[in-house]
Protein backbone atom coordinates (compact mmCIF):
# COMPACT_ATOMS: atom_id res chain seq x y z
CA UNK A 1 0.00 0.00 0.00
CA UNK A 2 1.10 3.55 -0.86
CA UNK A 3 2.98 5.51 2.16
CA UNK A 4 1.49 8.64 2.50
CA UNK A 5 3.10 12.02 3.98
CA UNK A 6 0.72 14.48 4.96
CA UNK A 7 1.43 18.62 4.80
CA UNK A 8 0.52 21.25 6.76
CA UNK A 9 1.37 24.59 4.83
CA UNK A 10 1.45 27.51 6.63
CA UNK A 11 4.48 28.12 8.76
CA UNK A 12 5.44 24.00 7.63
CA UNK A 13 5.93 24.07 4.18
CA UNK A 14 5.91 28.31 3.83
CA UNK A 15 7.46 30.83 5.66
CA UNK A 16 3.87 32.51 6.83
CA UNK A 17 3.85 34.27 9.89
CA UNK A 18 6.39 36.62 9.30
CA UNK A 19 5.06 38.21 6.08
CA UNK A 20 1.98 38.46 7.78
CA UNK A 21 3.20 40.57 10.39
CA UNK A 22 5.04 43.15 7.82
CA UNK A 23 2.00 43.48 5.69
CA UNK A 24 -0.43 44.35 7.78
CA UNK A 25 2.09 46.93 8.98
CA UNK A 26 2.30 48.25 5.58
CA UNK A 27 -1.80 48.39 4.91
CA UNK A 28 -2.09 50.06 7.82
CA UNK A 29 0.80 52.78 6.57
CA UNK A 30 -0.99 52.94 3.25
CA UNK A 31 -4.37 53.31 4.92
CA UNK A 32 -3.16 56.08 7.20
CA UNK A 33 -1.63 57.71 4.46
CA UNK A 34 -4.87 57.89 2.17
CA UNK A 35 -6.74 59.49 5.18
CA UNK A 36 -7.81 56.98 7.83
CA UNK A 37 -7.85 59.16 11.01
CA UNK A 38 -5.45 57.57 13.81
CA UNK A 39 -2.02 57.11 14.20
CA UNK A 40 -0.26 54.03 12.71
CA UNK A 41 0.28 52.43 16.09
CA UNK A 42 -3.60 52.81 16.88
CA UNK A 43 -5.00 51.62 13.61
CA UNK A 44 -2.43 48.53 13.71
CA UNK A 45 -3.96 47.67 17.51
CA UNK A 46 -6.80 48.45 16.15
CA UNK A 47 -6.53 45.94 13.35
CA UNK A 48 -5.03 43.32 15.73
CA UNK A 49 -8.09 43.30 17.65
CA UNK A 50 -10.34 42.79 14.64
CA UNK A 51 -8.38 39.76 13.39
CA UNK A 52 -8.72 38.35 17.43
CA UNK A 53 -11.89 38.71 17.12
CA UNK A 54 -12.66 37.39 13.57
CA UNK A 55 -9.71 34.90 13.27
CA UNK A 56 -7.13 35.31 10.48
CA UNK A 57 -9.09 33.28 7.72
CA UNK A 58 -12.10 36.07 7.55
CA UNK A 59 -11.33 38.15 4.78
CA UNK A 60 -13.36 41.54 5.53
CA UNK A 61 -10.62 42.77 8.35
CA UNK A 62 -10.17 46.34 6.77
CA UNK A 63 -13.86 46.51 6.21
CA UNK A 64 -14.68 46.18 9.82
CA UNK A 65 -12.07 48.20 10.27
CA UNK A 66 -13.05 51.37 8.53
CA UNK A 67 -16.54 50.64 10.00
CA UNK A 68 -15.36 50.24 13.29
CA UNK A 69 -13.77 54.30 13.03
CA UNK A 70 -16.26 55.80 10.42
CA UNK A 71 -19.75 53.90 11.29
CA UNK A 72 -19.89 52.54 7.57
CA UNK A 73 -17.06 51.24 5.20
CA UNK A 74 -14.86 53.19 3.08
CA UNK A 75 -13.83 51.91 0.29
CA UNK A 76 -10.56 53.70 -0.54
CA UNK A 77 -9.46 52.85 2.89
CA UNK A 78 -9.86 49.39 2.18
CA UNK A 79 -8.93 49.05 -1.63
CA UNK A 80 -5.59 51.10 -0.14
CA UNK A 81 -5.15 48.40 2.99
CA UNK A 82 -5.58 45.59 0.72
CA UNK A 83 -3.88 45.95 -2.35
CA UNK A 84 -0.82 47.02 -0.13
CA UNK A 85 -1.47 44.19 1.78
CA UNK A 86 -1.04 41.63 -1.19
CA UNK A 87 1.37 43.35 -2.73
CA UNK A 88 3.92 42.83 0.27
CA UNK A 89 2.38 39.51 1.16
CA UNK A 90 3.37 37.87 -2.69
CA UNK A 91 6.15 39.43 -2.42
CA UNK A 92 8.20 38.02 0.93
CA UNK A 93 5.87 34.64 0.90
CA UNK A 94 8.41 31.77 0.36
CA UNK A 95 9.07 28.12 1.13
CA UNK A 96 11.40 27.65 3.65
CA UNK A 97 15.40 26.50 3.06
CA UNK A 98 14.74 23.14 1.27
CA UNK A 99 11.23 22.67 1.03
CA UNK A 100 11.54 22.07 -2.92
CA UNK A 101 14.35 19.49 -2.03
CA UNK A 102 12.35 17.49 0.54
CA UNK A 103 9.86 17.14 -1.44
CA UNK A 104 11.67 16.16 -4.38
CA UNK A 105 13.53 13.32 -1.87
CA UNK A 106 10.05 12.13 -0.80
CA UNK A 107 9.15 11.54 -4.39
CA UNK A 108 12.34 10.12 -5.36
CA UNK A 109 11.71 7.79 -1.77
CA UNK A 110 8.21 6.83 -3.50
CA UNK A 111 6.01 8.37 -0.97
CA UNK A 112 2.73 10.18 -2.18
CA UNK A 113 2.54 13.90 -0.82
CA UNK A 114 -0.93 15.57 -0.03
CA UNK A 115 -1.84 19.02 2.34
CA UNK A 116 -3.81 19.33 4.83
CA UNK A 117 -4.58 22.55 6.16
CA UNK A 118 -6.67 24.59 8.38
CA UNK A 119 -7.66 27.39 5.76
CA UNK A 120 -9.80 28.77 3.23
CA UNK A 121 -9.41 26.80 0.41
CA UNK A 122 -8.62 29.17 -2.10
CA UNK A 123 -5.75 31.40 0.02
CA UNK A 124 -4.26 27.56 0.20
CA UNK A 125 -4.41 26.68 -3.27
CA UNK A 126 -3.44 30.84 -4.22
CA UNK A 127 -0.55 30.13 -2.04
CA UNK A 128 0.82 26.59 -3.66
CA UNK A 129 0.38 27.76 -7.24
CA UNK A 130 1.63 31.06 -6.54
CA UNK A 131 5.13 28.93 -5.22
CA UNK A 132 4.78 26.26 -7.43
CA UNK A 133 4.53 23.76 -5.20
CA UNK A 134 1.13 22.09 -6.14
CA UNK A 135 2.45 19.60 -8.36
CA UNK A 136 4.28 17.82 -5.79
CA UNK A 137 0.63 16.94 -4.10
CA UNK A 138 -1.78 14.49 -4.99
CA UNK A 139 -4.99 16.35 -2.67
CA UNK A 140 -5.10 19.55 -0.81
CA UNK A 141 -7.70 18.70 1.96
CA UNK A 142 -8.29 22.26 3.63
CA UNK A 143 -11.06 22.43 6.58
CA UNK A 144 -13.20 25.18 4.74
CA UNK A 145 -14.15 21.97 2.51
CA UNK A 146 -14.05 19.19 4.52
CA UNK A 147 -15.73 21.54 7.37
CA UNK A 148 -13.54 20.02 9.99
CA UNK A 149 -10.48 21.64 11.33
CA UNK A 150 -7.58 20.03 12.78
CA UNK A 151 -7.42 18.58 15.16
CA UNK A 152 -10.97 17.15 14.36
CA UNK A 153 -10.13 13.61 13.52
CA UNK A 154 -12.69 13.87 10.58
CA UNK A 155 -10.68 15.81 8.27
CA UNK A 156 -7.25 13.31 8.65
CA UNK A 157 -10.34 10.85 8.16
CA UNK A 158 -11.58 12.42 5.06
CA UNK A 159 -7.76 12.94 3.86
CA UNK A 160 -7.15 9.33 4.25
CA UNK A 161 -10.18 8.49 2.17
CA UNK A 162 -9.25 10.94 -0.32
CA UNK A 163 -5.48 8.66 -0.82
CA UNK A 164 -6.78 5.71 -0.48
CA UNK A 165 -4.45 4.91 2.38
CA UNK A 166 -4.27 3.33 5.86
CA UNK A 167 -3.32 5.91 9.30
CA UNK A 168 -0.66 3.29 9.96
CA UNK A 169 1.13 4.02 6.25
CA UNK A 170 0.46 7.93 6.67
CA UNK A 171 3.02 10.33 8.31
CA UNK A 172 1.75 14.06 9.53
CA UNK A 173 4.10 16.47 9.02
CA UNK A 174 3.47 20.43 10.99
CA UNK A 175 3.89 22.98 12.91
CA UNK A 176 1.50 22.85 15.99
CA UNK A 177 1.81 20.48 18.71
CA UNK A 178 -2.35 20.12 18.98
CA UNK A 179 -3.75 20.80 15.53
CA UNK A 180 -1.23 18.60 13.62
CA UNK A 181 1.16 16.48 16.13
CA UNK A 182 -1.23 15.43 18.24
CA UNK A 183 -4.29 15.22 15.49
CA UNK A 184 -2.43 13.36 13.25
CA UNK A 185 -1.52 10.59 16.60
CA UNK A 186 -5.33 10.85 17.52
CA UNK A 187 -6.24 10.00 13.85
CA UNK A 188 -3.53 6.71 14.10
CA UNK A 189 -0.60 8.36 12.13
CA UNK A 190 2.60 9.00 13.28
CA UNK A 191 3.53 12.59 13.28
CA UNK A 192 6.93 14.94 12.49
CA UNK A 193 6.57 18.51 14.50
CA UNK A 194 8.58 20.89 12.48
CA UNK A 195 9.43 24.61 13.57
CA UNK A 196 7.45 24.44 16.79
CA UNK A 197 6.91 26.24 19.52
CA UNK A 198 6.26 23.35 21.62
CA UNK A 199 6.20 23.47 25.30
CA UNK A 200 8.59 21.70 27.47
CA UNK A 201 5.18 20.08 29.49
CA UNK A 202 4.20 18.67 25.77
CA UNK A 203 7.97 17.55 24.75
CA UNK A 204 7.25 15.50 28.61
CA UNK A 205 3.92 14.76 27.60
CA UNK A 206 5.41 12.85 24.04
CA UNK A 207 8.17 10.97 26.56
CA UNK A 208 6.05 9.87 29.14
CA UNK A 209 2.78 8.54 27.24
CA UNK A 210 5.63 6.96 24.41
CA UNK A 211 3.36 9.69 21.78
CA UNK A 212 4.43 8.91 18.23
CA UNK A 213 5.79 12.33 17.50
CA UNK A 214 9.34 13.56 16.55
CA UNK A 215 10.32 16.71 17.05
CA UNK A 216 12.34 18.29 14.67
CA UNK A 217 13.62 22.27 13.79
CA UNK A 218 12.52 22.29 10.57
CA UNK A 219 11.28 21.08 7.08
CA UNK A 220 14.68 20.89 6.20
CA UNK A 221 15.92 17.81 8.60
CA UNK A 222 12.75 15.43 6.94
CA UNK A 223 14.98 13.95 4.59
CA UNK A 224 17.16 12.69 7.31
CA UNK A 225 14.35 11.03 8.61
CA UNK A 226 12.25 9.48 5.87
CA UNK B 1 26.90 5.45 -13.49
CA UNK B 2 24.14 8.15 -12.93
CA UNK B 3 22.03 8.52 -15.65
CA UNK B 4 21.53 12.44 -16.71
CA UNK B 5 19.00 14.62 -18.24
CA UNK B 6 19.81 17.93 -19.32
CA UNK B 7 17.37 20.47 -19.88
CA UNK B 8 17.18 23.50 -22.51
CA UNK B 9 15.48 26.59 -20.54
CA UNK B 10 13.44 29.06 -23.10
CA UNK B 11 10.32 27.50 -25.00
CA UNK B 12 11.63 23.58 -23.41
CA UNK B 13 11.01 24.09 -19.43
CA UNK B 14 9.34 27.77 -19.74
CA UNK B 15 6.84 29.57 -22.65
CA UNK B 16 9.04 31.99 -23.23
CA UNK B 17 8.20 32.98 -26.63
CA UNK B 18 4.76 34.02 -26.12
CA UNK B 19 5.75 36.28 -23.29
CA UNK B 20 8.72 38.22 -25.23
CA UNK B 21 6.11 39.32 -28.12
CA UNK B 22 3.21 40.27 -25.55
CA UNK B 23 5.74 42.18 -23.56
CA UNK B 24 8.01 44.04 -26.20
CA UNK B 25 4.55 45.29 -27.72
CA UNK B 26 3.24 46.53 -24.16
CA UNK B 27 6.84 48.28 -23.24
CA UNK B 28 6.46 50.25 -26.64
CA UNK B 29 3.28 51.31 -25.85
CA UNK B 30 4.52 52.35 -22.28
CA UNK B 31 7.84 54.47 -24.49
CA UNK B 32 5.36 55.97 -26.98
CA UNK B 33 2.33 56.88 -24.05
CA UNK B 34 5.21 58.40 -22.19
CA UNK B 35 6.47 60.64 -25.55
CA UNK B 36 8.11 58.38 -27.99
CA UNK B 37 8.04 60.26 -31.26
CA UNK B 38 6.93 56.82 -33.25
CA UNK B 39 3.54 55.35 -33.58
CA UNK B 40 3.47 52.21 -31.96
CA UNK B 41 4.04 50.02 -35.24
CA UNK B 42 7.63 52.14 -36.24
CA UNK B 43 8.09 51.93 -32.42
CA UNK B 44 7.49 48.28 -32.84
CA UNK B 45 9.05 47.83 -36.18
CA UNK B 46 12.20 49.32 -34.91
CA UNK B 47 12.91 47.56 -31.47
CA UNK B 48 12.36 44.40 -33.93
CA UNK B 49 15.12 45.01 -36.15
CA UNK B 50 17.39 46.07 -32.81
CA UNK B 51 16.89 42.62 -31.59
CA UNK B 52 17.26 41.34 -34.95
CA UNK B 53 20.86 43.17 -34.92
CA UNK B 54 21.90 43.37 -31.51
CA UNK B 55 20.92 39.59 -30.57
CA UNK B 56 17.53 38.86 -28.03
CA UNK B 57 20.28 38.76 -25.15
CA UNK B 58 21.68 42.23 -25.79
CA UNK B 59 20.38 43.47 -22.47
CA UNK B 60 19.93 47.67 -23.80
CA UNK B 61 17.39 47.23 -26.56
CA UNK B 62 15.47 50.24 -25.40
CA UNK B 63 18.67 52.49 -25.00
CA UNK B 64 19.51 51.87 -28.51
CA UNK B 65 15.94 52.36 -29.78
CA UNK B 66 15.72 56.04 -28.14
CA UNK B 67 19.84 56.60 -29.54
CA UNK B 68 18.53 55.73 -32.72
CA UNK B 69 15.44 58.02 -33.03
CA UNK B 70 16.74 61.18 -30.83
CA UNK B 71 20.64 60.67 -31.47
CA UNK B 72 21.20 60.35 -27.26
CA UNK B 73 19.43 57.94 -24.72
CA UNK B 74 16.16 59.23 -23.29
CA UNK B 75 15.66 57.39 -19.81
CA UNK B 76 11.88 58.62 -19.15
CA UNK B 77 11.14 56.70 -22.23
CA UNK B 78 13.85 53.97 -21.52
CA UNK B 79 12.41 53.21 -17.87
CA UNK B 80 8.84 53.41 -19.25
CA UNK B 81 10.07 50.56 -21.68
CA UNK B 82 12.00 48.35 -19.03
CA UNK B 83 9.46 48.66 -16.13
CA UNK B 84 6.78 47.94 -18.55
CA UNK B 85 8.94 44.69 -20.02
CA UNK B 86 9.97 42.94 -16.83
CA UNK B 87 6.04 43.59 -15.25
CA UNK B 88 4.31 41.81 -18.01
CA UNK B 89 7.46 39.74 -18.84
CA UNK B 90 7.19 38.01 -14.92
CA UNK B 91 3.42 38.02 -14.76
CA UNK B 92 3.08 36.02 -17.99
CA UNK B 93 6.16 34.16 -17.24
CA UNK B 94 4.81 30.24 -16.78
CA UNK B 95 6.36 26.52 -17.34
CA UNK B 96 4.33 24.27 -19.75
CA UNK B 97 1.83 22.22 -18.46
CA UNK B 98 2.90 18.82 -16.72
CA UNK B 99 6.81 20.24 -16.74
CA UNK B 100 7.06 20.12 -12.91
CA UNK B 101 5.53 16.47 -12.97
CA UNK B 102 8.01 16.02 -15.68
CA UNK B 103 10.59 16.78 -13.62
CA UNK B 104 9.46 15.10 -10.43
CA UNK B 105 8.78 11.67 -12.37
CA UNK B 106 12.65 12.11 -13.53
CA UNK B 107 13.97 12.53 -10.08
CA UNK B 108 11.79 9.48 -9.06
CA UNK B 109 13.13 7.52 -12.04
CA UNK B 110 16.88 8.53 -10.49
CA UNK B 111 17.74 10.73 -13.08
CA UNK B 112 19.74 13.37 -12.27
CA UNK B 113 18.66 16.59 -13.86
CA UNK B 114 20.54 20.06 -15.56
CA UNK B 115 20.25 22.72 -17.88
CA UNK B 116 22.21 23.44 -20.47
CA UNK B 117 21.10 27.11 -21.75
CA UNK B 118 22.34 29.83 -24.38
CA UNK B 119 21.96 33.05 -22.51
CA UNK B 120 23.11 35.15 -19.55
CA UNK B 121 23.43 33.81 -16.64
CA UNK B 122 21.67 35.70 -14.16
CA UNK B 123 18.71 35.88 -16.53
CA UNK B 124 18.36 32.36 -16.97
CA UNK B 125 18.48 31.79 -13.23
CA UNK B 126 16.00 34.45 -12.71
CA UNK B 127 13.44 32.61 -14.70
CA UNK B 128 14.61 29.33 -12.64
CA UNK B 129 14.34 30.64 -9.44
CA UNK B 130 10.80 32.61 -10.35
CA UNK B 131 9.35 29.59 -11.19
CA UNK B 132 10.87 27.74 -8.45
CA UNK B 133 12.35 24.93 -10.91
CA UNK B 134 15.78 25.88 -9.80
CA UNK B 135 16.11 23.29 -6.51
CA UNK B 136 15.32 20.34 -9.35
CA UNK B 137 18.63 20.80 -11.10
CA UNK B 138 22.03 19.85 -9.69
CA UNK B 139 23.81 22.50 -12.29
CA UNK B 140 22.61 25.33 -14.07
CA UNK B 141 25.03 25.48 -17.24
CA UNK B 142 25.00 28.80 -19.60
CA UNK B 143 26.59 29.45 -22.61
CA UNK B 144 27.94 32.69 -21.08
CA UNK B 145 29.45 31.21 -18.38
CA UNK B 146 31.23 28.51 -20.54
CA UNK B 147 32.04 30.71 -23.50
CA UNK B 148 30.51 28.54 -26.02
CA UNK B 149 27.14 28.23 -27.48
CA UNK B 150 25.19 25.30 -28.07
CA UNK B 151 25.20 23.81 -30.56
CA UNK B 152 28.95 23.66 -29.88
CA UNK B 153 30.41 20.99 -28.60
CA UNK B 154 32.34 22.35 -25.69
CA UNK B 155 29.24 23.36 -23.83
CA UNK B 156 28.06 20.00 -24.05
CA UNK B 157 31.47 18.66 -22.50
CA UNK B 158 31.67 21.00 -19.84
CA UNK B 159 27.97 20.17 -18.62
CA UNK B 160 28.88 16.55 -18.85
CA UNK B 161 32.17 16.84 -16.89
CA UNK B 162 30.04 19.51 -14.32
CA UNK B 163 28.01 16.81 -13.79
CA UNK B 164 30.56 14.00 -13.95
CA UNK B 165 28.81 11.60 -16.16
CA UNK B 166 29.17 10.09 -19.32
CA UNK B 167 28.04 10.83 -22.97
CA UNK B 168 26.32 7.63 -23.20
CA UNK B 169 23.84 7.91 -19.97
CA UNK B 170 22.86 11.50 -20.79
CA UNK B 171 19.86 12.63 -22.83
CA UNK B 172 19.72 16.33 -24.28
CA UNK B 173 16.11 18.15 -24.30
CA UNK B 174 15.05 20.91 -26.04
CA UNK B 175 13.37 22.43 -28.77
CA UNK B 176 15.96 23.67 -31.27
CA UNK B 177 17.39 21.45 -33.31
CA UNK B 178 20.56 22.33 -34.14
CA UNK B 179 21.50 24.08 -31.21
CA UNK B 180 19.87 21.02 -28.87
CA UNK B 181 19.11 18.19 -30.86
CA UNK B 182 21.93 17.86 -33.20
CA UNK B 183 24.24 19.00 -30.17
CA UNK B 184 23.43 16.95 -27.73
CA UNK B 185 24.21 14.12 -30.56
CA UNK B 186 27.09 15.55 -32.11
CA UNK B 187 28.51 15.06 -28.35
CA UNK B 188 27.78 11.88 -28.07
CA UNK B 189 23.89 12.17 -25.99
CA UNK B 190 20.68 10.94 -27.38
CA UNK B 191 18.37 13.71 -27.68
CA UNK B 192 14.42 14.50 -27.38
CA UNK B 193 13.21 17.17 -29.32
CA UNK B 194 9.90 18.90 -27.93
CA UNK B 195 7.72 21.80 -28.97
CA UNK B 196 10.08 22.05 -32.16
CA UNK B 197 9.69 23.83 -35.89
CA UNK B 198 11.32 20.80 -37.37
CA UNK B 199 11.12 20.76 -40.53
CA UNK B 200 10.58 18.27 -42.86
CA UNK B 201 13.97 17.71 -44.45
CA UNK B 202 15.24 17.43 -40.66
CA UNK B 203 12.64 14.81 -39.86
CA UNK B 204 13.67 13.05 -42.91
CA UNK B 205 17.58 13.74 -41.94
CA UNK B 206 16.96 12.15 -38.92
CA UNK B 207 15.79 8.86 -40.76
CA UNK B 208 17.80 8.86 -43.48
CA UNK B 209 20.80 8.81 -41.38
CA UNK B 210 19.44 7.02 -38.31
CA UNK B 211 20.48 9.28 -35.75
CA UNK B 212 19.48 9.35 -32.27
CA UNK B 213 16.84 11.92 -32.05
CA UNK B 214 13.12 11.56 -30.88
CA UNK B 215 10.37 14.25 -31.57
CA UNK B 216 7.55 14.83 -29.32
CA UNK B 217 5.06 17.29 -29.23
CA UNK B 218 6.12 18.64 -25.95
CA UNK B 219 8.10 18.20 -22.66
CA UNK B 220 4.83 16.78 -21.08
CA UNK B 221 5.33 13.70 -23.18
CA UNK B 222 8.22 13.51 -21.88
CA UNK B 223 7.23 11.22 -18.93
CA UNK B 224 6.34 8.61 -21.29
CA UNK B 225 8.99 7.51 -23.22
CA UNK B 226 11.95 8.25 -19.63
Amino acid sequence: MDKVVFFDIDDTLLDTSNFAKIAREAAINAMVDNGLDLTNEEAYNLLKEIIAQKGSNYDKHFNVLTKTVYGEENYKLIASGMITYHNVKFALLRPFPRTNEVLIHLKTKGYKLAVISNGITIKQWEKLVRMNLHPFFDKIITSEEVGFEKPNKRIFEEALNAMNCSSENSIMIGNKFKEDAMGGVNAGMSSILVNSKVTDEERKKIIDENINIQIIDNIDEVDSIL
